[in-house]
């Protein structure tokens, strides 16, 4: 159902450039920019998962900043992006605090750039969320991307982006906005 | 036509948040993710505008890093991003260098959150694009906004960028994407 959307960025376990397993340092610009992308697409949940304790401190206190701070005094905007950010230990986690919420676990989306058995267009994905009453996660990697076990746990992988090039080398900050705009944006 | 779209970001002149005209730093993660989005999209050459010396040297020092330094080395897809991301002094520059290049003054696009007179719809400037064989410039302004002068040069102006919320803030970031996949995208 629209309402019932969670994306959660992964910062573990996730691959590096030689394809080892490893948890990234969580980015300020990952915070900002996917919390209002998140606020504009009405995503019930962004979800930052990371289990580094020190790094979870550090985007706690961002995030505070913003949800009660003074940056929220300073720009009424950010502090609304900001509402639904949360800081969670593993994906693990995510999927049973989603469980607990909506009495249901969630149906896992993932992209890649391969095509798999459960390869799912944007419209299909689109016409199956508007329908289903069942909580959706969108899962994003960081790095070099989700580890293959993660794959494997989504229900469906959504097809790459293509814009009329091969170069599929986005940000993640970008790809979070075009595939929540392409499934839930109003165009 | 298709292969002749070219991309600015502009720094000054912009408003800040009193409605003052200023010009705003350039932030990092401008030059990387929109450079990468416009790769994907096939634009013909960002421009990131600012008429600040230092601004102008130490962005076109990060950009150097990435067309031919070591960063280059390291990870030729960012290489290829930046391969048609330049610097400009001024939006005149960058439509007088459009104009010498393709023999006419480019289509200027912008967007805005109100309906003018000549607002036209994401569809409406993708198959204008497609049958066109003018240059066109889409414009994007940092801090809060291009400046009003600007605005009455446009030809066109996107329609504001909706995902069911009336939420209207994404990052500049993530407008780029949305709106270069909802115009030139394989959707």
């Amino acid at each position: 159902m629209r309402n019932k959307i969670y994306l959660a960025l992964v910062h573990y376990p996730v691959y590096n450039k030689r394809k080892e397993t490893v948890c990234t340092s969580v980015t300020n610009f990952d915070i900002h920019d996917i919390s209002r992308s998140c606020r504009t697409y009405d995503i019930k949940e962004y979800d930052i998962v990371v289990p580094v304790e020190a790094q979870k401190q550090l985007t706690q206190r961002i995030i505070g900043y913003w949800q009660g701070g003074t940056g929220g005094e300073y720009n009424k905007d950010r502090e609304s992006a900001f509402k639904h950010t949360k800081v969670k230990n593993s994906l693990e986690e995510t999927i049973a605090d989603i469980e607990k919420t909506e009495g249901q676990k969630p149906v896992i989306i993932t992209t890649s750039a391969h095509i798999y058995p459960n390869s799912i267009s944007y419209s299909g994905l689109s016409e199956k969320i508007f329908t289903d009453d069942k909580p959706y996660l969108f899962l994003f990697g960081t790095g070099w991307g989700l580890i293959q076990e993660v794959m494997d746990m989504s229900d469906y992988i959504l097809e790459p982006i293509r814009g009329n090039t091969k170069y599929n080398h986005l940000s993640v900050r970008s790809a979070v906005s075009i595939i929540l705009d392409r499934v839930l944006g109003e165009n």
